[in-house]
């Protein structure tokens, strides 16, 4: 039986969400998640929510979550957007700001869901390859495109870029949007947002998943001009009014709020992962100079794949990517001491079977 | 100086989410939410939850929350999908489902986000007016369409239609997908899912919002047959692998789960509008048989204007829409027996102005 119906679904390849282990006594390392728990005014705010509140819509403008951003950031509130993560924010940034004829542009070595989107979205695009040091080139974003994306500190390769960098690129894009992925930045790199006073076509986002701990609830957001912002409320209005909850709005207050914390726990991270860094290049592992939570590392004299396969059957869980000119890294989440110490013997273990 | 960049930004004409209140001593019956907290179930469950664990990401499937929902419905957790409130669940059904050359169909009294996300989109569509008596005619959905959706209840009518209208649309749509969108459906109007098994191009779409009292958490979902629920996974796998948060998945499960509470609450819900419904039939209004939270008035010797606007000043929040057709109608969401007697008091002292 012929079922024309069928004719109108998307023709989509769905993207698979990576490797979700149930199992309770792993080292999770794979998924760029932080070790430590989220701050405990985040849950002072849960444990002590008034639920009763939960059966009213949330305030559409999440203003007590934008209040706090925008005074962590010195900028006002309508500098801020937020949205269900940060890829509810940077899929609403597709939309709304890469409306041009000419394909968009970004690095070859990125987040896997830009490709995504664009086809998600029938946006064009156009790669430059990062150099085989992994950095990106400047240089290569002087071609009039419909727009940049880039994460920085860039993903998977750990590699953070300075303001030089970002000057450069809002040099020579100056009829597009720029739009800056700060996902890791909080773990050493060097935020561009107060860049965002300057260039009126620079939108920077941030998620509440990796530094604030986070993950499990949601939240992105992103800063830049009141233009910018305006349109991505407009997309974002058209959507869904109500993209962030009332508890995420009043959690994430709490946790932008908590500032020692979050310092202290960044910092935490960034020891962790100098001393693991400095323990694989003992063992032989090029392991590039991360400003993100986590490593990047190969030891071009063994497989990545198999060691990664190794670690797997011992209940340590990193990620490998089976993707051209990376298919001999692999991608280390920076854990607590003990997990990276049960990574760390479990390699060893490895390099001397 | 000339912009460039503006050019790439998307020209959409924003959508305004209505009116919030922030003073408490005030009825607000605008909106369509529950009076009634959400079940104590989901109390324990927040006020209880492991906050440690947020800084995981969710489960990407909702397993535990879909595994709620199939039981409820007496289906396979691969016919569920569940997303960030019913409007995310419905904007990717817009995306996922209706992709053919034809304008989608629906009522041209019905919900107003549809034509708002036919405009994101890009989706035409063609809508067929309801009758006199606000009745939806199934023998205009006979045309060659791509693609169906009807809001059953209707909002913001309230009329409700049988599954003898939803058995026509089907037999009249074999080569489209059809949408029945019960956001209201369990105050007294007869859901299609049990459908869904006979039709495999039936989705029918629910929301926590209205009869769970969850607005502030936002939860949605689909019941539908695999073929469609895959296609709904893939176009969300390309937009954000999380979209529904770790304490929403939690929640939501509790509130299915806890069936005497629910069964409880919209039997109340019903009871007093069946009485205000009576009342302001007694005070002259014609009032719609609503089998919706809400009901839909009018008395064609007032302006309905003036009496909304005479209501708010009394702090009395219904719902206005300056629409072609229902220009001399408002909307009254169903609140407490308490909050009812305010408002027909402040009726009464309308009239009698």
């Amino acid at each position: 039986m012929e079922k024309l119906w069928t004719e109108n679904l998307r023709k989509i390849e769905p993207y698979v969400p990576g490797e979700q282990s149930t199992k309770s006594d792993i080292v999770k390392i794979n998924a760029n998640e932080n070790p430590y728990p989220p701050s405990p005014k985040v849950q002072e705010v849960i444990n002590n929510f008034n639920v009763e509140n939960l059966r009213l819509y949330p305030n559409a403008n999440a203003t007590e979550l934008k209040t706090a951003l925008a005074e962590y950031y010195g900028v006002e509130t309508q500098n801020i957007f937020v949205g269900n993560g940060s890829d509810d924010v940077i899929a609403i940034a597709f939309q709304a700001l890469f409306n041009g004829d000419l394909p968009i542009v970004y690095p070859d070595l990125t987040y896997s869901f830009y490709p995504v989107w664009c086809s998600l979205f029938n946006i064009k695009y156009k790669t430059y390859p990062v150099g085989d040091d992994f950095r990106i080139n400047p240089e290569d974003y002087k071609e009039k495109n419909g727009g940049v994306i880039i994460p920085n500190p860039n993903a998977p390769t750990s590699i953070g870029e300075d303001l030089d960098f970002i000057e450069k690129l809002m040099e020579y894009n100056r009829d597009s949007i720029v739009v800056i992925d700060e996902a890791y930045v909080d773990f050493g790199g060097v935020s561009c947002v107060e860049l965002t006073k300057k260039y009126e076509n620079l939108l920077v986002t941030g998620t509440f998943s990796k530094s604030r701990s986070l993950a499990g609830l949601r939240i992105g957001f992103a800063v830049g001009s009141k233009t910018l912002i305006s349109v991505l409320e407009a997309v974002k209005n058209s959507y869904n009014s109500y993209t962030v909850d009332a508890l995420s709005i009043a959690a994430g207050a709490a946790s932008i709020r908590d500032d020692d914390y979050f310092k202290a726990t960044c910092a935490k991270i960034i020891a962790t992962r100098e001393r693991v860094t400095q323990e694989m290049r003992n063992l032989g592992f090029t392991v590039a100079d991360s400003s993100a939570n986590f490593i990047f590392a190969t030891r071009s004299d063994l497989s990545m794949k198999d060691m990664f396969e190794y670690l797997k059957t011992k209940n340590v869980f990193i990620r490998y990517f089976n993707v051209p000119r990376i298919e001999n890294y692999v991608r280390i989440s920076i854990g607590t001491d003990r997990e990276m110490d049960i990574f760390l013997d479990t390699l060893k273990e490895y390099l001397s079977l």
